[in-house]
């Protein structure tokens, strides 16, 4: 027996996944990233410099920001700049991409610089910080390649590759990359970051109606490690081209 | 003889302007707006309730907020809503959009509502506000169009159209639609928001060399109308799509 | 083979664990709770009247804020009231503190009530977090009891206790309950909040070394559940006094 | 036929002006105008560094803060230092100001030094703006004056004058300095900066209510240099005292 | 012997004191206070509701704002409202004025009304606090009396009168109104609210170098209240006029 | 006849003083003092550095932060860092305690370091502020005591002792150290500090019912330093322990 989700999608199926590269012109890495009809921004922006904490250590640092566009839901939401502080779904979703990105990073060998990811969301439809992640991964590449091109950096400073998804207990049934509606009903909802060696990064879930147990864990996990091994494919396949 | 502007435009040739609709799917009104390589996503989010100091008095009102992506420049700026305020450029451009499109509304037969135009640069190079002015108002007659389709609201309270352009004096010759190449340079730098009847709505003229004369405003006043005549004409193909 | 803890604990071993009630006179539940030298005040604060969000709606709420008094940590820390503004790991913990709680609350029992639970860290040495919940939990009970009590509700709005534990891989072996020492040099931090059913409610792996495998996690899910048992029959006892 | 303005004056009148300089005795500059019933303090204060992101360059910097006493105007105003931001409004005056003076100042002449300009506003009646300019001026020139006489510039940063004035259309007559009865009357206000050889530095029209033509433009622009050409007048006569 | 003060003024002398009324035209009561050198605009508005939380008790409040405009001192202080705040002596200040002001208050009498007291200093020259008290004082009195012509109040609210001053311990010898010369080279400094009767309302004392003796807090006590009684005399002509 | 307190205790009665050293582990100096119900937790904290206004002048600075643990009071208050601000009364007390202090200390011997006093109500039953006073100075000798003991300062910093109380009037009478009963009662509270010379280091009278006439004022002082006396005994012991 299987879930009817709401999309049609099976159990173990992400969205139609799409990587645009150099989508805007100005930043070192500028990626468009949509998970169906999630779609996130995603700049990586080199500075010269690290931050003050690491400053005369010969390290670099990367961070990230993030920010969702009033209209990208479905009922507007307050400009964060006009209210005048980020929200704690903002900052904890980019300590989140922040903390992520650099479990790919050797940086003493990025050198004293600061690579700041900016994402965006333009349109929201669930799973906007696993998206975030894919996509600044690739943004990321990207801005290091450049770096490297212009011979500021002597060897990669990128080892092994980054992505996200989220999974959940819908209707009973574990499933793969929840869009807005699942999320709105499901009683699990876990997002994982794992690398391109099938470790785990990050693993966040939460028990949004009863409580999980071991097996529907497992479960999960295991949907997890699929999702990303299908999204690091896709993204080697946007950063070959 | 005529000037070299870098783009290689006439002086009176506007950048190529693209007018995209429904950019977004949850916005009553969402365009994305392109002059030349200036993006600018603006979005019309309408409430079914005035604000407070129109509360009871049977008029709507149209407000508008400015936002530029970080990254949608050379080089990172601060994200506002990290730094905890907007600037006093963000609050004098998004008074201004505000403002401009009010011109074109009929409160009253708006009823008790609220249209909020969200216009985010996505990629800035010189024109943002003008740009975002003649992109919002497409947003803004979408969402007015899904009020009446939806029997909310009796009869059109848009009268005319109202499009914006710079203009400048850019090495001795009054130019149309300055670049950020020709901005960075020019002496003068002036906004003109305009109705399709030819009238003014706003004027912002600034000096930023040598003080400009009667007859450069007027030279200037006069491609303003040019240019703001062919972007009603694009707007209008844009809604007749 | 055993890891050697910096504690000298055993890898199971939960710290010494305190749990006073009545630790100040005002709140309607106060608990003074210990896990070795982190120690957290945690009150239960209840308001008659549910969140805007829920005005009229026949529902209660139960909310978090986190603090750390500035000298709770070995060099003293920016006070968040005079920065003027909370930080991201602040927010972060809060929005987990009340999240965890919420998991064993009948809200439509509690009635348009607010409880609100401060949890102020006097002493930080490592899982303030876990401390926090796990005293949390027993403030809220008395509050809860203090309604009944005053027969301001009619039946338990708690179903079943919460309580919460770290776990971490350090030096290669899956450990117990982190003290600072152990949590600033391990590879793996999780944070496991459980029901007193072994049903997860949250759980948040972080790999601040290398990546974590599907065994360790195994492993250190198991280990939580192990300790969250011993934490609840405390509370338990703790509540029989 | 002549309009009838609330104030009795001929269209192209000025309102009686009083420059009054030594106002305080703390400033290098200080100066109170009056336009009727407006008076604005307006202070010099020199500093002896130049700003962060001119330090180095050998140049110094004009810049201006615009504040309005509570109840400067006839209903008490929130104090923005209680509100914590300085609106819109506010911001968008002081860089109009700090803009139109920069416009005569040869600022490598000035040295790496800031001058700072307060206006404050003690009332209000209509164009405390251009009132806030043309007393600055004053108030610059003076600064400036102090620092010659000391010996730390060795020539004059300022070339020519420069003063502001509103013009509007009021009932269909273009008229000369608005004060608030006709300013929240008119269907066109527009605030022109000029020099003293009749160049325009700033210009901001706003169409209140029907667009206006550019026949409107043309004499609201000649009534402005003839209020300007006299408030020039008005100044050179307080500077010779 | 006596001390010898910067200003030449004997230990019990005040400086010359001008309470000017009607100084700006909006306010329900406008006064310019000068003790010397220091001015200080003190304006009292009347509002025609209580705050929140009074509403609904039939009182009214009385409340005090202060502000220091950025050149009122020797050199330029930031800007409170570009600063995003108040500081701490302001907020003290401002505090104290309400306090002070409102002992001669009968709030039942006034109604659910608030008058709000913005004190601005334009001028320092020490004694800012002290002069604010005595000018709102009579600013307070202007604004009741303009609500009892206006039929708005049956009863006078305002029982007796309020002044205050400050008195230090200044080479030895106790004097009358510090200016900023004594101020910032006194031992102690006290300011003292009195009333009519001779009764305390505040009594603020700080020893700036050696601690202070009963006997001299006995003398300056004696000094503020013959200070006092000239400044309640000062304010009666005022109002006499 | 006397009057009958709500505790039951002569009107020259402290009430129980508790000073508890080495309340937590991690400060220089952590003092827990309680005034009856009142508790405030004390803690010294040294930096090695001068604050900006200081550096490079051999200086070093005391200063004081002060908060409220939301429910501390009977009551919940608002916590400061969460609505972005601390209150007036804050920073009124945290000023008070930093100045206090400071008097009885030899900046210069102290050397280029700050030490920060951190004041937090844990429980509140009147007089925090002079219980914080109280507790502080005896946080800040034992963390003087920690740096002479590193060898960092060659002499002690500190002459005489510091401590605070508060008197007032009491229906009639008047009483010392008022708990939250009669401070909620009483017509005057004054806040005294003193040293242990017996010389006033700050004294803060408001009348808060009727003014306070000069023997009342006399008795209260002679209150005040009768408890102070008590209080410095009760410091000594604690630090001889």
């Amino acid at each position: 027996m299987t879930v009817a989700r709401p999309s049609g999608r099976a159990p173990d199926a992400l969205r139609p996944v799409r990587i645009e590269r150099h989508y805007t012109r100005h930043a070192e890495g500028s990626v468009l990233v949509s998970f169906g009809d999630t779609r996130v921004l995603c700049t990586a922006s080199v500075e010269n410099r690290a931050p003050g904490f690491l400053r005369g250590k010969g390290e670099g640092w990367v961070t990230a920001e993030y920010g969702m566009l009033p209209r990208a839901t479905n009922t507007r939401n307050d400009r964060e700049a006009a209210r005048g502080k980020q929200g704690g779904r903002t900052l904890e979703i980019q300590r989140l991409i922040g903390r992520s990105l650099r479990a790919c990073v050797d940086r003493a060998a990025l050198g004293e610089r600061t690579i700041t990811l900016d994402c965006d969301v333009l349109q929201a439809d669930g799973g906007t910080r696993t998206a975030a992640i894919t996509g600044a991964y690739v943004a990321l590449v990207d801005a290091v390649n450049w770096l490297r091109k212009n011979g500021a950096i002597a060897r990669d400073p990128i080892h092994g590759a980054i992505a996200a998804v989220s999974v959940g207990i819908f209707q009973g049934t574990p499933v793969l990359d929840l869009d807005y509606a699942e999320d709105a009903a499901c009683d699990t909802d876990m997002n994982v970051v794992m690398n391109d060696g099938g470790g785990f990064i990050e693993l966040q879930g939460t028990a949004e109606g009863h409580a999980f147990r071991r097996d529907e864990l497992d479960a999960m996990s295991a949907l997890a490690e699929k999702g990303i091994r299908e999204l690091i494919a896709l993204q080697r396949a946007a950063l070959a081209e």
